[in-house]
């Protein structure tokens, strides 16, 4: 069972392909729960950077062809390295090239994780959810198929985030049902959930773990949001204090499970 | 005429052509104001992305040969579409490469909305302004006819941005007198009103949609300015903290119109 | 003697190749402490830029091929010019690929100031350092050897930072003793302390300069430390807030220099 004491005591080291928008806030992500986040911009350097890291977390936000090459190239060392390949399917429904880009990196590819929302989930599971509408409730049956479906489809954990998280290895499947409706107004909460994630498989590769990662930041969500009721901004600077003094005892004291 | 109440309840999603500095600045205050941002880094999606998107924008900080190429490819399919592009011609006096790079994208692309400071738009209008220094007071008549000079050549609407900001259809010109000195302090906001004038005309584009952009931001910024003395960056935090939840009443309230 | 006072009166523009991932802390770094930042992201503008700015800032944090071209076309410009160089070999001992690239700038580029960790000044300086562990507590003794040598070595100055900053010329070496533990919590401190050294060195290429730049960046951490016990990430907001008013006065009251 990890804990994010273990994270503090290992540090394991997190190496990133990010997107362009966000790798401020996932590098301090990493950061901030006390591992410690390497970005890479050059494949000549992936066999390198692979050798010192301990998980390696893919993000397909920015998908132009260095980083898919960039992403093929340290995802087969990390395979070869044994270390654990999270990968975010960012808006994979929006684009042809989203689409292709991400079948040419699973291709060579084997994931641990695999962390979106419920449409680009849907997407990866071939299940229609776009044509009920991404914001509109829908059951949670729903949610549990997709997160299976996906995790059976790679054969690895997956992490479906929204207001509860559904975490699936293909036969358990687990919700956390904390949060915050502020994360959804803060640009790049998921991809700082996606170096969480990196951060406690590096630790422990199993469900168990990715639970953890759901609860790290669901939980130090609403802990913030208690603090900066109306200050959806201010929340999220709220969210990276928490998250560097949470406990376990505070994750086992918050955390809904279901 | 636009609300803001409107740009929450359509929820324009925005495609971004982005600089590499403030590209989470952008992304969140459009999704701040209501809208949603979409960024893009291969040309190869760029007629994917337009299709399911309601403004294009441009922000040429970073000019090199790919963002180019993206910028007329995308500006090309908005235009199409009949979606409204901004373009932001940073600092366009700095070099003759920004200068060649943005005549290829104005050859290429029609533009709905220029938005810049007083010396980018000068320089567009072939006026004389960095002779009299760009920090120097100037008439407000120079800065109504460097926005008139500049709308009247791209047959489009001018937001020049600075102390007062002038918004002009070439026929029409108004003033925006709200505002706060610690805009200038902290950077991007130039590039965050490109997004929120975005989102304005995505829902109607019309001189007073961008009268509204300004006003977004600018009374955002004088509320904010009253909340944070004295600490200019924790002022950019409750400008955003204050995009979520401003209303059409406060900007009626608040709004300095000349 | 360097103030901070002239910084402010001067307002250097700091040209900047940085890196993807803070490249929004360091421009606001520099602009907070009143000089303008810059930054390019193609080689063509390197001469136009290199021609209205005071410094050149390179950061290898993300260490391509053409980042690597653009570093020695504007160094080359720099050094024609006789504006500062200041280089940051961002984890230089991560990969071969950094050393090699560092190399290639290293041999065209005349540097007049290089930051970095006790670790990647050591690798410069080719001290074992790595072996006794890089959080592990060293003797000073060992840290002034590293800053001199690569001062040496290089012929310019060199700015350690660490838990205490070692600032040398190669002859006389100063301890700011100044700074707060946050600082390595958030990602980005460094080089945002390389954009300050630039605009430093801007105004007086000196050792007294690059002891000033390490004192304003440790001093505002250690008021903001006093302000914000406990708040690991908001210590860095108010490091900012704390930049733009610090006084050469206050600097003066609070050095700790050895």
């Amino acid at each position: 069972m990890t804990t994010i004491k273990q994270i503090r005591e290992n540090s394991p080291i997190i190496l990133n392909v990010s997107n362009m928008v966000t790798p401020q806030h996932v590098a301090d992500a990493i950061n901030f729960i006390g591992a410690s986040p390497i970005m890479f911009d050059d494949i000549k350097e992936a066999s390198d950077l692979v050798n010192i890291s301990n998980a390696l977390v893919i993000n397909m936000g920015s998908s132009n062809d260095a980083d898919v090459e960039k992403s093929i190239a340290a995802g087969k060392f990390a395979n070869q390295k044994g270390i654990p390949v999270v990968i975010d399917p960012v808006a994979i429904g929006a684009s042809k090239l989203r689409q292709d880009n991400f079948a040419k990196v699973a291709k060579e590819v084997k994931f641990d994780g695999v962390r979106g929302n419920a449409g680009e989930l849907a997407f990866l599971a071939d299940i229609e959810w776009n044509a009920q509408g991404i914001d509109a409730g829908n059951g949670d049956g729903d949610l549990h198929e997709i997160a299976e479906t996906v995790a059976k489809k790679f054969d690895c954990i997956t992490l479906l985030s929204g207001v509860t998280d559904v975490i699936s290895d293909g036969s358990k499947t687990v919700e956390v049902k904390n949060g915050h409706h502020y994360f959804a107004v803060n640009v790049g909460c998921g991809d700082m959930l996606d170096g969480i994630l990196g951060s406690c498989l590096a630790v422990d590769n199993s469900l168990d773990s990715a639970v953890l990662a759901s609860s790290i930041l669901s939980i130090a969500g609403e802990i913030a949001g208690g603090i900066t009721d109306n200050l959806p901004y201010s929340f999220l600077s709220t969210v990276f204090n928490t998250l560097y003094q949470l406990t376990d005892e505070e994750i086992t004291e918050f955390q809904k499970l279901g």
